[in-house]
């Protein structure tokens, strides 16, 4: 079962709404729109997409990393490393 | 006729990709998938809408900007001013 | 003469508060003060970086790159791509 | 103690040197240097002090965070809302 379980419904919408931003993209370029109102419609998009990988990571870490957390040990560390690179991969992306 | 209307199918290409890993995104977590997998994929597609909006600004400068900042005056200033601002939206997104 | 030569001044102060936000830092790391106060002072200090960063961009764009663009030609088309390269090199960091 | 007590040197140490590249860049504009060599300089410092907070946080996760979490209970959830909010603080600024 995955740490996002109890959410699943809520990300699931969260991505078609994402979904329905880029499409709306995909028109605009099609219609010739000015640069400047796709560039904040993009803007939008990205925002959307931090969102919502921070309300999984925040799952994630409430459950995922806390249970390994409880059973310590090697398995412990690797997940907080884990973590991190997601985290630093999120961050500089 | 808009700025980037020269690479209106690159443009089109990129953003079904984008759109295609938005999809990815929903079957994973339709899926149950790893959060950590899942967050991979986010910054994937993070990454990418940001090289695209870039490609979108650098055509905009070369060719809205430009063409204002040729005839120079008032609209000139405004659309530095407009494109230093979605440039704000871009960085702080 | 620099494109922010009218606002060095202004410039000048916001990296010195910089420096002292900085130096702020290194104070709380030697008082060994609690991790998430420490994070809170560098979004802060990097949030202070990128405005300035956006304050000197738009002076850029507002000079040096509309002066090329009035002489237009290949030197024109530089400006542009120097000044993209930049921008999403900031984006980017 | 801090959950970076560790490493408390290093921090030290990559602080002094985004001190000196703040320092770089008053000096520069002090000197009218050219604004895209100044935005280089800007994108340097902010990917210095980005790894300069992944790294603390990274400690936090396997220090503060973990050791709330194997006591359980609602310290261990505030610890990980607390995390989570400094990171969504430090993806967008």
């Amino acid at each position: 079962m995955a740490g996002y379980s109890g959410s699943k419904q809520e990300h699931a919408m969260r991505l078609r709404r994402i979904e329905g931003q880029i499409r709306g993209l995909q028109r605009m370029v099609d219609e010739d729109k000015y640069c400047i109102d796709i560039l904040t419609q993009v803007s939008a998009a990205t925002s959307a997409l931090k969102s919502f990988s921070l309300s999984l990571l925040e799952e994630h870490l409430a459950h995922c990393v806390a249970e390994a957390a409880q059973k310590g040990g090697p398995e412990a560390e690797a997940k907080v490393k884990e973590a991190s690179d997601a985290i630093a991969r999120l961050v500089r992306s």
